[in-house]
């Protein structure tokens, strides 16, 4: 199989944490945080401090885990928003920033001013920042489009927020954490969202937040802590107040095997290579007829493409089952970017590369798709139906 | 080392579970229902199967993959209470339920009626029930205590339940799953919350519940289901209403791997093995000076205990310095049990066994308590605070 869907969940995983994942659960006995560990053998705590320093934050204890981007999206946007509060955010989100927050406009009555792309995802930080102003609560930006692979200026409006000292700063770092460098002393977030599974090399089940300590806001969940138990109320500090019941010891450590592995390599040869394989993936598509390519050459490795008049599933089942190429299509989670992209409403195909992708697997991959076009008359098949509503930003109910 | 604390996580695990868990991470590319994943080859679903089969409930679509049981418990808590509901349950609960409840009391003014327990944690469920009328709007019970493994008569109240049709029913079976038999047509629960690591013989990171499929309720979590993405509003229908975001394939399928050799070995011939065990730990520990257990023989592998006047954590530690035995103690997340256990301030200690465990374990355990208690005049020390308040039933804030 020629893997390209590294956007989902990042395949192979090193032999780094293949292993390091049969020894924790082979050797490893008892829960985290309970009687008789320490932080000195504790690996939960060992990640917490790789992960601290992977963004450039000050303190291990401000990262808090879950078990993956999703939830702490929703830790963060339901723990910390109120009625009425306003938020600055754009359309090249995804859904597990949109749907959040769509439910808190109709539970809690929040106002969502929603930022457009240009057409190949790319949000200008001067329209988020104009949008601004004291009374903004919350201001959420995605590092990268997971459709396009655009990576967007979120130090730019980092910085600029500085001015304003209520508001504070969310970025979804899922795409880009293991691809390109993220340092937080120039990105200003309070808030860093991110995965496990996917740049970070680790398994299902792990992702995790950074929040600046300065903020209190409701845990997602309350419970066991296996510490305190006496307290009928969760206990205050991080990360305890945000992590109840059984941390996930083999998912946690797996990160740490991940990104210890990334540091070895380094981010900054990973970003080169991945530029590289985009710049040599999307040249050679645009040498075919019919297609129209979506993501410029970038560091998270995607390119988004569709074969014009093709619905971009049909062309992703076709390159499975004939080719045993495994790629995504659809909306993928971001309906809103489409309108900008121009691919409403099947969206588009998209092939997202990791470094172990060799040259020949990427002109192997547009060999299948020039043989899959020279049939392009028998597979044209679009039909739009008459009346379909695409998701808009301009009308978000 | 020898192992006495898998209530708290279970070890080993069966060699099918390490070789399952690595045999995903090496070969399993890509996340569960997304492109080109059908029902027939996606673990995921075998494992919903495998779950309600074991449950005995009719449909593995009403089976919930959660992070642990705690998420389990705050989804439901959470998600299905609304202002000013009653709930009824018991002083053997954990904090997993106790504190979501104080939560909502505070935040919804729901009203909650704690039903107390006997000296070894048993709740007479005539006490349940006579709490219980038409207003009341859930029933959450422990299916057996995590501090004394005293298993309750969950079948007696599901079934009187069936009397008040508006009356929902919550089971918490995170320490039975897997030690003894649960067939749901007799108990007759509305939910059952359950977790991966312990008698399931999964890794962390993984655990669920099942939900009566009449019963619609408000998600944890919202975002991203890698299907109809064109929706603002989470997609109804279950699992995926209640399931956002990357799935934990490696957890999830490590539980299909544990269930199936619980299968292979038998529930019934666990429960008798256990029950063996902690009858003859009981005994033995009863032949010795300055004890007193909280448990009677039980099929959950628990076995708890204090040696009088000596505080039980350093016990703990004194076994795992000098003995290599690994226990566990305190409060143990049930703050209020120990009201009626007389442990109060400082908890137990708690020995909680597998089939796994030997003779030979069990009367090495015993000889390491009977050393330590050679010593009794020099370590019996405990000190009550002079005001110390520990939490009681009878008044909760």
């Amino acid at each position: 199989m020629i893997y390209l869907d590294n956007a989902s969940t990042s395949y192979p995983k090193p032999e780094e944490v293949v292993n390091g994942v049969n020894e924790l659960i082979c050797n490893s006995a008892g829960s985290s945080m309970r009687t008789a560990n320490t932080e000195k053998v504790d690996i939960i705590f060992k990640t917490r401090e790789l992960v601290a320093k992977f963004l450039n934050v000050k303190y291990p204890t401000s990262i808090v885990f879950t078990a993956n981007a999703t939830e702490s999206l929703n830790s963060i946007i339901d723990g910390f928003l109120s009625k009425d509060d306003t938020v600055v955010t754009t359309a090249i989100e995804h859904n597990s920033v949109i749907r959040p927050l769509i439910r808190l406009k109709h539970e809690k009555g929040i106002k969502i001013k929603w930022i457009k792309s240009d057409e190949f995802g790319y949000v200008n930080p001067d329209e988020v920042l104009k949008q601004v102003n004291e009374k903004t609560k919350l201001v959420i930006m995605n590092h990268a489009s997971n459709v396009t692979g655009m990576v967007q200026n979120i130090e730019k409006v980092g910085q600029a927020l500085k001015e304003y000292p209520n508001v504070r700063f969310l970025v979804d770092a899922a795409q880009t954490l293991g691809h390109i460098p993220f340092d937080n002393e120039k990105v200003k977030a309070d808030f860093i969202s991110f995965t496990g599974h996917k740049g970070l090399l680790g398994i299902t089940g792990v992702g995790g937040y950074y929040i600046n300590p300065q903020i209190n806001m409701r845990p997602l969940k309350v419970g066991g802590t296996g510490v305190l138990s006496e307290l009928l109320v969760q206990p205050a500090g991080v990360p305890l107040h945000y992590e109840s019941g059984t941390l996930n010891q083999v998912g946690i450590g797996s990160l740490y095997y991940g990104i210890s592995y990334l540091n070895e390599v380094g981010i900054k040869s990973i970003a080169t290579s991945l530029l590289d394989k985009t710049k040599l993936l999307i040249t050679n598509l645009k040498k075919l007829d019919h297609i129209t390519v979506y993501s410029k050459p970038n560091s998270v490795g995607i390119v988004s493409f569709n074969v014009n008049e093709v619905i971009p599933s049909r062309l992703s089942t076709f390159l499975l089952e004939d080719y045993d190429i495994k790629t995504r299509s659809g909306l993928m989670c971001a309906p809103f970017i489409h309108e900008f992209l121009g691919t409403n409403p099947y969206g588009c195909i998209r092939a997202s590369l990791s470094t172990k992708n060799t040259k020949k697997d990427i002109l192997d991959f547009v060999g299948a798709i020039s043989k899959v076009t020279q049939n392009y008359n028998d597979i044209r098949n679009i039909r739009i139906p008459d009346i379909y509503s695409s998701p808009s930003i301009y009308n978000v109910d």
